[in-house]
């Protein structure tokens, strides 16, 4: 059997007992090395945190990059067929389906699909992801509309395909969850390697970046009647369900030059607010 | 400190290592009765599914109604004033601001509101909820729009309200969480007093009284362009995140006829889809 186990939010604490027990079961554990690199990467060396990782889950974690050749043989295709035979486990940031890491999901998607192709048992442990976890700052969950990535824009390659979704969102008076985007830097499976010194931390993007793309969204599309300016009402989420989660609401124009500390950040545009969700937010509103 | 504690979903170890860490550290642990019913009720007499959750938290969780007055105050106003002094924790199915119980997300919002105004520490602990748990049946989470809730009908009152954003969805091409029912009789604190054997379960909406009052509201409304009809593809999911969840996918027409066995139910109107999400569906499509 396959075990897809979500990892939750903040540090390892975030697995459900339902996925710790499992993962406790399992002959063997993977992760995948681009999960491991933003999970383990927050605030420290990836060793260490995987260290404390695997000692609540008091199992090895073996590190696979998704789509790595061994023997001739693609390496998920290996676990695939080492769990019709064993109970093996593969940890996910989030939520096994949560768009915790914008391009992470295929790869899960993909691997279970895989297995149900191979006929291979397969079982998904949910745990919380940025999806629901962002009722935290106090807007409805099911007031959200279709949630947008904002991609690292480059002297090059702007794309602003997001906006759609924005304008449709604030006709319909929905909120937007806007994820942003994680850059990586060459083959991440090499920084990974315990006690590589060379190891290069990815890049997480910030509210304040996230802000200033979007701004700069207009300037390029020179709309008329843009789905939001500076003074648009907006919140910014860091480090969701950790202990030091940090959540400041106020217009664009004011949270784009305030300083959210560590990543993983994300940005809510609001929508329509109901009196409820009004008062929370006055809660965190930016002074 | 007040934890306000996501169970997450299927049985009581869908809670995570964080939220019961806190739990078996809080002082005293409360539990909404309305909730208790919902999440205590599902396949067993809640006093049974109460003894396994006691258990597993190492600790008696005190079963309160919502707006109880003790001499005369509000109960909740107690546990607040409590967490004052102690660690208290207050339990909720699914996620703390999750859509998992449509009657209970005012509540819990409500408490953590109160919980602010007073000046009480107030720290909510993530788990899974419906909203990302749905992920399993294969549609991306980020592509759906607006979820609704699907009331129970009654002779003098269909109330039809979420219509139009199923009409919205279905325009921009997003996937439709439905979310079911739920129809709790009388004071729900009287049924659990321990070893009552009055105890009345809860009734649940099914994926088929859903689907069968969803086409009603077309008749109802006689509209020329209807947003779906018998043909239109959704997914019924029973009983998510448990051992023995079931999803099918197929037309609405042939849907409304298939036994999803004991509650809790949900429905998904499928948009648009993705390679990736039609070879998934394949999996759980209707024979």
């Amino acid at each position: 059997m396959l075990y897809v186990v979500g990892l939750g939010l903040g540090d390892e604490r975030g697995v459900t007992v339902r996925g710790l027990d499992a993962v406790r079961r399992c002959a063997r554990v993977y992760m995948e090395a681009h999960t491991a690199l933003l999970a383990l990467a927050v605030d420290d060396h990836p060793s260490s945190r995987l260290a404390k990782l695997e000692k609540l889950y008091g199992k090895e974690v073996v590190i696979v990059a998704g789509r790595e050749m061994v023997d001739g043989e693609d390496r998920s295709d290996r676990i695939l067929r080492e769990a019709t035979g064993a109970d093996v486990a593969f940890l996910v940031i989030g939520h096994p389906f949560g768009s915790d890491e914008p391009s992470g999901k295929t790869t899960h998607t993909d691997l279970v699909l895989r297995a149900k192709k191979l006929r291979v048992g397969v079982k998904v442990i949910d745990s919380a992801s940025v999806l629901n976890a962002v009722g935290a700052c106090g807007l409805q969950l099911h007031r959200y509309g279709e949630a947008i990535t904002v991609p690292f824009f480059t002297e090059t390659c702007k794309r602003d395909h997001f906006y759609q979704a924005i304008v449709n969102n604030r006709w319909l008076g929905l909120h937007t969850l806007c994820l942003l985007d994680i850059h990586v830097k060459g083959p991440v499976s090499e920084y990974l390697c315990r006690g590589n010194k060379a190891y290069e931390p990815p890049r997480f993007m910030t509210v304040n970046t996230a802000i200033s793309q979007l701004l700069e969204v207009l300037e390029m599309r020179g709309e008329p009647e843009p789905a939001y300016d500076e003074d648009s009402l907006c919140i910014g989420v860091a480090r969701l369900g950790s202990d030091d989660e940090k959540i400041v609401a106020g217009p664009m124009g004011k949270l784009i030059d305030l300083d959210f500390g560590p990543p993983p950040h994300c940005l809510v545009i609001v929508g329509e607010t109901t009196l409820v969700e009004e008062e929370m937010l006055e809660f965190y509103m930016i002074k």
